[in-house]
Parts: C-alpha cells; sequence; structure tokens
C-alpha cells in the first residue's frame, strides 16, 4: 500500500498514565508499520504535557532498535492537568496540525483513551492501546503488562513462600487493582492462593480466618492470602485475622511498584506488536476515535466513548475455579 | 453434585510423551476436582508403561501440594511399544477395571491422545489434555508449556543478543518444532528475530544471506536467526551463509532439552488448571473420547479421532507480521 | 576416616531463628559429609523447639535429594523461649544424649549461636554456621543467604528503575538490615544507587534531598535511594524530601520478606556446602563451640562467644566507592 | 586529588576479547573514577582493531548511565590481527599519543593482557582487568563474568533436571572452560552434579558409567554430568556411557554463548566496579604494565608478564567436595 491511498499521512505515537511492561514493544510496532506503509512517524515525550510542551520528535527504524525487551517506556510518561481542559486540548490539536500530524497512537489507560476521543472531535485521528498492568479496560481481554505484572507478583510469591513454610505463617500479600481483581486472580491462580480478595467479590475476613486457622490443623505449612488494593489494605486484613486467631501472625508484603517493571513477557510483547500494528493499519484505513483490543484472540476496536463507558465484567467462573483448587 | 450422579466414580491420571511445563499444575487440577466433585483419583506413574506395570496409587489433596510451580511431571513419563498393540491396550483397560477406574485423564500430545482413543473403545471414559511445548496439537490454540518454552526460548536470545552485538555477529537458533513452527514464530516475534524459519513456510537461504548482509551494512549490530528443528539444522543454514558471505560467521546455538523445563509461567499454570478441571467435569457429565483444549478463550472439547486427524494451521498474519517488524 | 576416630558418632542439625537461602544447601552438606565419614545423622525439626519436642528423625543420602536448589528450610525454623533457660537448654542436651546424639549442628544467626554455646556447656560438641540473609556476623566475610538476598533486591531495583525512569521519579526502597547495612551497600553498588543509607554511617537527609534535586536538574530520570531498616524507614525518608522540595515525590517501597526467598545462588549453595562439609569434619576432630566462617576466601572456626560478642565492621571502602560512581 | 598530581592526565578504556558479563560496569568505573579524580577519558570502541582504526570518543558521565546491568560491552569487542605485530602494536602507541592519551585500561583476557603489555613497553601506561567468564587468569580468585557465567549454566540445569527426572535420564551438559575447568566446577558443585569434568583431573569414563548405572538402581530419578569443554565433547561422553549401558541414553545439551549473556550478578557488578576503581587509582599512582585482580578478598596487582606466564591452580578441594556431596 501507498501511503497515499492513506487516510493518514504523518502519525504520532504516546505514552500516557502508569507505564507497563511491553509499552516499547507497542512503541516499537507503531513506528515500523508506519515507516512500512509509507508513512511518516513522530514521537511525543511525557505523554500529552510532551504535546503541550511540543516535545516532538521524528523516528526511524534505529530510534526503536533494541528496546523491544525493555520495561518502562522509551517516551516517557506523565499526568497533565492542562489537557483536561477544552482549552489544553485545543492546543495539542493545533500543535499536531502544525507539525503536519494527522493521526495519533495513543498507548495508556482509561484517561489517555479521553484524551485521544477529545482530539479526535478536533480534527485529529486517533487510536487508543490498552497499557496497563490491571487489566481494568473493557472490550480486551488483556492488557499491554498484564502478563508480565501477573508473572512479576507470582515470582514474588514464590520467594514468600520459601521462607512462610519454613516458618508456618500465613503470608498477606497486596497488589495492585484499585478498581479490577484481575491481577490478584490470575496470580492467585496461578499460585495456588488459599484465599484471593477482590473489589467485585463480597468476601468474609471471619470466615476466612477459619480457613486459615483450620488449614494448619490440617498439615498446610502455610497459606497465602492475596489481596487486591481494591478490596482493602493488606495491613487491615492482617489485623482483623490476628484479632480472631492471635496465634495467627501474618505477615504482609505490599508489592507496589515492582509489579509495573521487569521485562515485558513474550505474551506482552507480542500483544503490543499485534496491536501497534494494527492501530497503523487502522489509521491508514480512514477509521478514528477507537480503542483497539483483543477479544477471545482476535484483534477488534471499539468506540472509546463505549470502552470508557462500560465496565469490565469479571471472571467468576475462574475465581471459583481457584478455590475450588486450593483447597 | 454428588458423585452418585457422576458418569465415572474413580479416575486416574497420567502425563505420557514427551514432558512439559504445567503437567503438574494439571495433574494438581485433575486431582482435586475430583475430589471436590466427590470422585475418588488414582495416579499412574510412567505413563502408560506404568499402567501396564500397575503402577497405580491414591491421590489425595496432599499429593497435589506444593507442585503447581514445579517443572516436569511427578507422574513421570514413559514411552511405551507394548500399548501401542491390541493386546497392550486391552491389558491396560483390565487393569483399569480391576482397580475399579471408570475414568482417565491423559496428559500428553498426539501418540499419547491415540492410546486414550483405544482405551475408549475398551470401555474406559478417557479426556485427552494437550501437554506439550511444541503447540503441535489441533483444536487447541494453546498447549500447556508452549507459554513456559517461548519464555525460555526468548530468555535465551535475550543473552545471545548481549554476546552477538558486542561481536557483531549473526546468531542462529535452533529450536523445537519437528512438524510445528509456533515455538520460533512467537519467540520471533517477541525477540525481534530478523529470520524465521518455520517447516510451514519455505524459505530461499539466498535471500536471508543477503538481508543479514545488508543489515550489518544498515548499522544493525546483530541479527537472529531463528530455526525450527522441523526447518533444517542451524549448523546448516550457517554454512550455507557463510558460503555466500566468507565474512559472515554465524554462531549456532541449539537449545535443546532446557526447552521443556523451568517453572511454568503463570499462564500455563492457569490455561493447565483450567483444562483439568474441565476434563474433570466433562467425565462426570458422561463424556468420552474427548481432546480438551482453548479455542479463542473459550474451554472446548473435540473428538480424539478429529483431533489426531487434522494438521494444525499455522498463522501466517502473525508471521508476516513478525517480518515486518524486525527490519 | 573410619567413624571409630572421630570425636563423635552421631550427629543432628537443626535450622534456627530467621530462615534464609541456602540453609537447605547447608543441611544437605552436613547430612551427606557426615554420612561419607561413617557418622549417623539425624535432622531436628522446627529448631529449639523442635529439639524441646523431640522432633528428631534419622536422616539418611535421599532425605536431601533435591533441596540444593530450594530456598527455605526443609527443617523448619522456630523462636524458642523456653530454650532461652537454663531448664530448657539442660532438658535439651538431656534430649540430644537420650538419642545418642552427641554433635550438632546449628544454621542460624547470632541468637542460635548462643543456643549451641549453652549445650555445648552440657557436654553437646556443637558448630555453628552462619545462616542468615543479614551480613550480620562477625568473623566471616559472608553469612549464607545474603548473596541471595542481594541479588533479590538488585532485581526488584531493575523493575523499580524501568517504571521510575518512565515517570522521573525517586526511588525509595527500604531493604532488611537492623544492624547491618551491609545488603543496603552490596544492593547499591550494583544497582548503581544514589544514596545508600545504612546504620553505620550518618548521615544528612537535607544533603541527600539537594542531590536528588540536582540530579534532575542535570538530566538525570531516575534516582534510587537505598535504606537499610536499620537506618530509618523509608516513608520517613520520603516525606523530609518531599518537604525540602515538593516537586519531589518520592515512591517507596518496602521489599519485606521476599528477601528471604528465592532460589539460592551458586555462590550460596557452594558456600553452604563448604561450610556444612567443614562443620562435620571440625567435629569430627574434636573440635566444639565454634562458629564456621568464611575469611578470605578460608574456611575458618572461631569460639562462638568471640563471635557473639564482636561487633562487625563495615566496610567503609565499598561504601566511598559506590558514592563516587554514582554520580 | 587534583589531576595535577596524577601519573596520567587522560586515559582511555578499551574492551577486548571475547566479552563477558560485568563488563559494562568496569567501563562505567574507570569512566567515573577518571572523572572523579580529575582526569580526561575516552572510549575505544571494537578493542585493539578500534584502536587501529582511531574509533576513539570522549566519555562523560551520562556516556555509562544504564549500562551497569546490562550484559556485553557497550564498547564492543573484535580480534584484530594486525595488533599482534609489532608494527601494529607501534601505529597503537603513536594513535594514543597523538589524542594524548597516556593510560589505557583493557579489560579482557590473557590475549588482551599481552597488547596492553606491548604497549606499556612502548610508553603508554596499562592496566589489565580480568574480564572472561572462563576465570582462567591467574593471580586473581575470579573474573569479571563468571559469577554470572555460573548462574546461567546453573540455570539451565536446573531445567534440564525437571525434564530429565520425569523421564529418568542421564543429562550431558557441556560448559565453556578450554583450559580451565571452574565453571564446570563451580556450576556442579551448585547443582549437584553426579560427575564434573575437567582439564585438570583425569578421569574414567568407564567409572563413570558404572556410577551413573549404580545411581538408578539406586533410585536415583536422574543423574547430571557436566563436562568443561577442555575436557571432551558431550557428545563423546554420551556414546561412551550408551556403549558400555546401551539402556543408558544420555540427552547431552551444549550451553554454548548463552553462558557469555544475560545481566551480570551483583558479585559481578561489584568486582567490576572495585576493579575499574582500582585500576584508575593505580594509573594515577605511576604504575604500568599490571594485571589487577582479587585475592583472598582484596584488591592486588601484578605484573602483566607474570599473570600471562603462570597457569591458574585448580581447586582440588572443592572438586573433591563436590563428589563427596553427590553421593
Amino acid at each position: 500500500m501507498s501511503a497515499t491511498e492513506s487516510a493518514v499521512q504523518k502519525i504520532a505515537v504516546l505514552t500516557s498514565g502508569g507505564d507497563s511492561q511491553g509499552m516499547n514493544a507497542a512503541v516499537r510496532a507503531v513506528v515500523r508499520s508506519a515507516l512500512y506503509y509509507g508513512l511518516e512517524v513522530c514521537g511525543i515525550q511525557r505523554g500529552y504535557q510532551g504535546l503541550l510542551n511540543e516535545d516532538i520528535f521524528p523516528m526511524d527504524l534505529r530510534s526503536v532498535g533494541d528496546i523491544i525487551q525493555r520495561g518502562g517506556t522509551v517516551l516517557q510518561s506523565a499526568r497533565c492537568k492542562e489537557f483536561m481542559t477544552l482549552e489544553g486540548q485545543q492546543k495539542g490539536a493545533d500543535i499536531l496540525r502544525k507539525h503536519g500530524i494527522d493521526g495519533l497512537v495513543v498507548i495508556g489507560g482509561d484517561g489517555s483513551y479521553q484524551g485521544a476521543n477529545k482530539l479526535s472531535k478536533l480534527g485529529i485521528k486517533t487510536m487508543g492501546l490498552p497499557g496497563t498492568i490491571d487489566n481494568d479496560i473493557s472490550f480486551t481481554d488483556y492488557t499491554i503488562g498484564f502478563d508480565t505484572s501477573v508473572g512479576v507478583v507470582v515470582d514474588a510469591i514464590n520467594k514468600l513462600r520459601d521462607t512462610m513454610s519454613s516458618h508456618e505463617r500465613v503470608s498477606i500479600v497486596e497488589v495492585m487493582g484499585r478498581h479490577c481483581g484481575d491481577i490478584a486472580l490470575h496470580a492467585g491462580l496461578a499460585s495456588g492462593a488459599e484465599s484471593i480478595l477482590v473489589p467485585e467479590v463480597p468476601f468474609d475476613l471471619k470466615e476466612i480466618a477459619d480457613r486459615m486457622h483450620n488449614n494448619f490443623a490440617c498439615g498446610k505449612r502455610h497459606s497465602i492470602i492475596i489481596v487486591a488494593e481494591g478490596a482493602g489494605r493488606g495491613e487491615d486484613v492482617a489485623e482483623q485475622l490476628h484479632l480472631q486467631y492471635p496465634n495467627l501472625e501474618p505477615r504482609v508484603t505490599v508489592l507496589g511498584h515492582i509489579q509495573r517493571g521487569g521485562t515485558p513477557t513474550p505474551r506482552d510483547r507480542n500483544l503490543a506488536s499485534r496491536l501497534g500494528d494494527y492501530a497503523v493499519r487502522m489509521l491508514i484505513a480512514g477509521e478514528s476515535d477507537k480503542a483497539c483490543g483483543i477479544i477471545k484472540g482476535e484483534l477488534s476496536m471499539t468506540d472509546i466513548d463505549q470502552v470508557v463507558n462500560t465496565k469490565k465484567d469479571f471472571d467468576h467462573a475462574t475465581y471459583e475455579l481457584a478455590l475450588r483448587l486450593s483447597q
């Protein structure tokens, strides 16, 4: 395809909001696909803030060499209050036009998508890619970074099991997920956690305390409780357990920002590569104001409006499975 | 559900053929789900050979404690010529009946499935789970172990990139996959390999040699060629390249059996857990002679006959993408 | 050597206090060396508490198979108040004698050593091995677990760097080390931390805040401050920095118990193997009440009294080097 | 110290021969220490070949930012025949003088040291740092990269154990070490290898075959034989074993170049940092033609002549220990 048949001629890419592993693979895919299809392509440093600062630079094949395996984002990220205003958005669109940029790929979460939505209304063709570890974006089964993040959590739990079973203790692990329990769920199933607390499912700490108590009575050498931050604080859970059974002295680990780092898994790199390429092809085809995702293994596109206004379903069947298997 | 409503009362589980990471998670899921639903459950050591040797033992919740994260298979595996004969199969079915076992879950590849197919014709209800790193089983998008194996390959390539770019060399990496290029494809996309040789796609070594030569001319500090064993030997590829461009001195790495080891990724553990549980539920529901798999994210079941007689499709779109992005 | 020439005929081994990676390799070495030299050998479960409970069992070659690579301790550990009393110690010595045990290897930290010291005065020949991640035992350059623990910290910091440089932030990492800053020092040097706070060196938070501020002014995309728990709480450091420079919004990570887990490094396994074997040989040679260690690469032995009463030197030269290189 | 009191004013650094993990940490230390002490510092790309090509560029603090954790060498490496001639060496010295460079730090193995030795005779002050995975340099207990390399081998063996014990097989692992069995020895002790073949110790394949045979008879589920390349080829060992016991079907893995890659361990980074800084300080103090190393934990310096003409001692005590513990 030559660029002259394309709906866009020069596109830009930025990363926004909290970073996630695989963002670099997505940037690489956007840049290389754009060049492959004959487009010009620019990077914007530090998200929407960088856009307003005109921190825009041309990218070529080599700009994205040797980054596919790196965590974080070479384009950096930042939050930007000014861009939440209409003036800010208008200024952003003007700057893009001034640079001859008619298409923009935004990699980030819901907040970042809303910026793309605004810019599309101001005449810039936009595509959103789901870059967040939380897996809390609807109309995609997986977000870029989620697989790696689950791996980081499971690896940490492996380490905790070593020491907790040496001392026969309950370990409480607080993981990310303010509105979405997917990290807790997938890491919990994979590590055989005895209890998984997520914002989507009500729980009863008394019942959990009883179960932990019985586990030790039945000869289990350790028990793991995973708590998504949206379901409560690990320290609070520990306190409740200890109050009910003073001989339980749970140890709490708050994994924090290490969940956002690490070399992306092959899965995340490949998802990012497929999505980045797809976003470019959809811009070329004249699409705009769309969020790209993967649904049942297939690439798909949804209106950004719909994505940001739809709450993601929780996978209750897998949740039940995790409990069934952790007896 | 009580076991009395179940089509099976006592089931067994075995692993067969080459082992793969996540087999233990599958065994754990089979055992714990069976117990949850009120069945008795036995393990069979060393695959069909162990069955013929009556190496059968009861399993309980604790038998599968602390194995979800381990590579290999606690049930071990073996090849068994005797079981390829009708006499062997009849003997196996008789032994199962003698032990009161009316259902069997077989975790392995195509060869293992055929055994399950024979036993089902002899009155044992059977279910097959796809346990092989090669991802070469049809009617499932992923096999248990594939994700981990790709991770092992990508990790090795990361290491090779370090040293190859220090010396500006072409690196040739031979990976597993006699009939299926999926490991090569997924690892190649994830590691940005410059060339991916798979049995499903014809290739021209002369054209590849030209490309490698040009890469260095354009300033690339290293190039990676991944070769699925079904597409040729790494050493032969190296020789051809060197013949054409004597200054290219490719280094060959044959990854071998390390691809079968390592702690399974969360993905593989979770896939194995879902499939193991599903196989038990399907046996209870009266199904038999079926291969379980995951298609477009959904658990599914297919007649074993159909699975072993259908060649898996190759994902040409992803193959093209990998090449497009590795410019 | 036959056991008849030995000063001991039957020995036991226990792990005590906080566990550390490599304890299993030490247990394995004690057991196998003892058997090699013709001794009988027992394991004691759960440290001194297990001794008082007579939780004592014979060990053979296979008891320690496949554990060299595992974190934690198969013998488990526990704290035991009763053993701090003279009555408890006398009871312990009596139980050992009752089982025909005349030698004991204790793997743990200072507290565990004191128990060994008491038992030796009651007629049991004892050897202490330094099993603790903190590297806070004198008369040994390295403790078993320290190398692995530093690796866990450095790996976590790698992950934090990814995300912190994406957002241009200061990251504060709180690591273990109540009385000894060695984990902070070695992890800080290895990860190029911009500041390392240890209990052994006074520091000025105002000066550190200035340095962090200047780093960003000079174009550094991230800064890492490592805080040994004995030097202060990460949260307090963050608060001080933010007070002085409100635009600095440091993120705090408390690594916690994951520092005690993970598969031991080859270094820790080999140190543990050498020390375990050495302890057995010294018991055979008639030594008692000694702490084994490695000093300048050589195995050595010191009176336990002296070890527990000597504060370990801090390596100020390496501390200065770390600062010099992190400009 | 101001640079005016220094014996050198402007130094350069290069990496030469096979690369090793930690070379980047050494380069970083040389550059930052040099700057700290008021010197100018240059990098030379591609070793001695780059010197002859005048591929020399100034380095500052930022040139070595974010490289401490990377494998390979940012300065790249190459072999250079021309520099083996007197003319080449003279040309190299002239080029250095032309650039005002009066001191040179060479990071590499024995061959690289000889180049430094020649240059020192031509008036350039030189220091050698032991950068090689093989640990085959005398007058240093450890070389930069050795610790990481052993870790890579042990990690691969962990993976092999998973699959080998599933199939009850002997695994033969061929590792690097043409003249020095240290990688085999340290990896073998750490992974509990049943047999370790090194160039420094004669061995009898018949006796080894008997041992492997007996291991399985005694219930061992797997056996590992590590072969340093200097002791023979893995394939040949496998063939001999199979000839003697046809039921033994050993699987051979040749680890190859992955042993040279991977993120350096904290140990290697810290050793490299200490040595890099030390080399700069010794140049400033007027030393030349010296190889830096670490002996019994202390930094030390030896005449290059003596280093390249002394064969390193093999640690027979540790070798015996490994065998004793792998029963």
